[in-house]
């Protein structure tokens, strides 16, 4: 699947029917695959033509005519993958395209793995590996912030961020590899303590680039987020409400829900990968029992727990085992006292307010912009760092770059208590190499082959 | 929704995500909008390029950067739409190519129409109407030869023979008013006799070209195809091998089908519309008797009824009440004799044949291709002429163009009997006059707003 001498071949565009279809051929050889297949109107050859022209033409297999179209070529260096690439625009039938890509798998080319082009790219250094990450996030990118996270402005910052981190490392080994080779000589530019120092002001700027990860994450990966509650206080209204439609079946019934509803909604900043469960309480009915325990399972695991409460009642035993529960659960807390328009004196704020990162009061019903400014407001504060700026600061969104970066931050760590503890810059050095080891795995200078068809098996045909 | 000084745009690539997207641009104007939106690397502008070309850069709106991808533009007369047009390819997530469509919006272009491309290229005069439809069929092609008859070799096949007709009708015009015009001068090319051999002549070849709307309308359109049987004689296992999956569920039990399930699958150059129904007989279950009902009334309208038999057991009364049905069909019938492998003497022939079109016998399994193969032959025979070649011969394929050729061949009928009749040329000639404005409406250089309105309808947006 994965040699690099094949010419491969994939729709590149959407399946199913559209307008206009895109097929891409890339690989050394692609030209002549191309002019077997597609023959200019003109009757010149598609090469004859400059690079980048797209020239009008009909699409052949087998002899038999296929369809109409355009062809563009793009040569080896200049090209997305960094090799000979050719694509063909042609009417966006899902038959159509499918013949066409049969066309050129006849001619000789072989069907493209998920990713292949881009990792093609990755390959044959037209982008590094966050680069490519960041394309696949931008392709399932369902927020403006995601988008953004993953837009080429984002990716060319980071790249320059991490290079930036690698260069001082690079100049700190070099000189303490100066140090050690000639020790008499006075050849390295730095002493022990200028070594550190370096080393303390690099390890702050990774360290910085790393506290990033818990925006990055919240706005790409998204915070796993339940709505819990007793049954009948507001859960499925606050749902829809954060979904923006009828998500979920709201009556006045308790235990109207009993499946775990899933969707991913962008509140503000964040995507929260919000859960609607079943109320809890003690139920008999088998299927909402069921229901209830999900709900549990669920909330026990969640980065955000939305508790909602019925502040137009006095605090019953069901709001006490919510309350419980939550004691267990390590996910940010979040109470949204639910029903603010005929509250109840009886209501025991102060049971509640201990127990919660935030609360908020709000009168869930359709429609009701204010309760989600509030929630966006307390979810933004919770899960991102105000001070960066998605789209201008560099931010890793990724676990693996955060694992990696993470690794590298330990090795400095390691190297400069080595230094303080009066070892000489040989022991520190290697810590440094390492912590460079792991910078390079970010950018995919030196990953594993493992790691980089996992990331690309995330990717679509064709891209 | 129509105005043509509006600027369009639209995704023409299919909905949902891929590696890319295509938006188009169209209208005068287009270019001063892409220019605000679209801003090449290079810093030129993107008509600095030479039109064709695919430029590298940069994708804003209201000054935030969205994506990076290629842009190309195309001028006015050599574009599809015949007006300068442009085209973005972009990363093909679902909410970058809305980015990009929502920021041409922002700087002044509508969101196009369906098929509204197409409908502009049609108007201005880079289609035919005929075309134009043929690449909605395009789209939309299931099978190869729907794809043959949809593609441009065909659609300049049937134009060509449109003109043809439509030029040796405006011939005998102009002689006919001639001769009305200057009745002593003699100016006429034709006499009487002359005209009425030329008239008999052209009629000939509409009516051939009429004559294709079986065999295109069999491989555009689709036949309509009941299976039909008593329970458990092997409906579902035909559908399936039809379908080359297993759609419906098999079991031995009576009565395991009640919905009626339906799937176009092409055999041989034939699309058959077909649908697997509940086996006919007297039952006590509701839903089956309502799945009964249904299969009754599909088998009273189809346009072909595969009726099966077993013949591993004697005619029963539940094969009988199968054969009266029969009786009020229309459609053609074929039964197919099942369980071949095992015949029974009793079986009664005499009493199945003479009430069909055709008779194969099978023995439907998993796999089985000659029972494919018999049923291929049957229905080509049926509803297909072996003399047509899709892709070579003109085809019509649409109801719309079997309509209005037929009214012009009413019309020239009239005006051959009104020569006949001893009438002057001057009667005859409006009758001509009525013909040419009914082929007029075929490749739609005087066709109503309505149908054009009518025919784009069925397009996707982009196209």
């Amino acid at each position: 699947m994965d040699s690099f001498a094949d010419i491969i071949a994939a729709i590149s565009t959407p399946p199913g029917k559209g307008g206009v279809s895109v097929i891409r051929l890339s690989g050394d050889g692609a030209f002549e695959i191309a002019e077997k297949v597609f023959t200019p109107r003109s009757k010149r050859r598609l090469t004859e033509y400059p690079a980048r022209m797209l020239v009008y033409g009909d699409i052949k297999s087998r002899g038999e005519h296929i369809d109409d179209g355009l062809a563009v070529y793009f040569e080896k260096g200049s090209s997305f993958t960094g090799e000979d690439t050719v694509e063909f625009n042609c009417h966006g039938g899902v038959l159509v395209t499918r013949c066409v890509l049969e066309a050129l798998i006849f001619a000789g080319a072989r069907l493209a793995g998920k990713g292949e082009f881009t990792k093609r790219a990755f390959i044959n250094g037209k982008l590094t590996l966050t680069s490519a990450e960041a394309i696949g996030n931008l392709l399932d990118a369902k927020s403006e912030e995601q988008m953004k996270l993953a837009g080429s402005e984002a990716r060319k910052k980071l790249d320059l961020k991490i290079g930036q981190i690698k260069k001082s490392l690079t100049d700190i080994l070099s000189s303490a590899y100066a140090r050690i080779d000639y020790p008499d000589e006075d050849l390295g530019d730095f002493s022990d303590d200028e070594l550190t120092e370096r080393l303390v002001m690099t390890k702050s700027e990774l360290d910085k680039l790393i506290s990033t990860y818990r925006t990055g994450r919240a706005i790409n990966e998204g915070v796993d987020t339940v709505i819990c509650g007793k049954p009948n206080v507001g859960k499925s209204t606050l749902y829809n409400l954060l979904c923006g439609e009828d998500a979920a079946i709201v009556t006045d019934i308790s235990g109207t829900t009993r499946d775990v509803l899933e969707r991913s909604v962008s509140l503000g900043r964040v995507m929260l990968n919000l859960a609607d469960t079943a109320g809890i309480r003690d139920s008999s009915d088998k299927i909402e029992a069921i229901g209830i325990e999900r709900s549990r399972e669920r909330t026990s695991r969640a980065e955000l727990i939305l508790a909602l409460f019925d502040l137009s009642r006095p605090i019953d035993d069901e709001d006490m085992q919510i309350l419980s529960l939550l004691d267990e659960c390590h996910g940010k807390k979040v109470a949204v006292l639910n029903k603010s328009d005929a509250p109840c004196e009886k209501f025991d704020r102060g049971l509640v307010e201990s127990k919660f990162d935030d609360i908020i009061t709000v009168s869930a019903k359709e429609g009701d912009s204010d309760a989600v400014l509030a929630l966006t407001e307390v979810t933004d504060r919770l899960f991102t760092d105000g001070e960066i700026r998605t789209g201008d600061d560099a931010i890793i969104s990724s676990s693996r770059q955060y694992a990696s970066l993470t690794s590298a931050s330990e090795s400095l760590s390691l190297a400069i208590d080595a230094l303080r503890m009066g070892m000489c810059q040989d022991a520190a050095s290697s810590d440094v190499e390492r912590a460079l080891g792991a910078l390079s795995e970010v950018d995919g200078r030196a990953v594993s082959e493992d790691i980089v068809g996992e990331i690309f098996a995330k990717f679509c045909v064709g891209k």
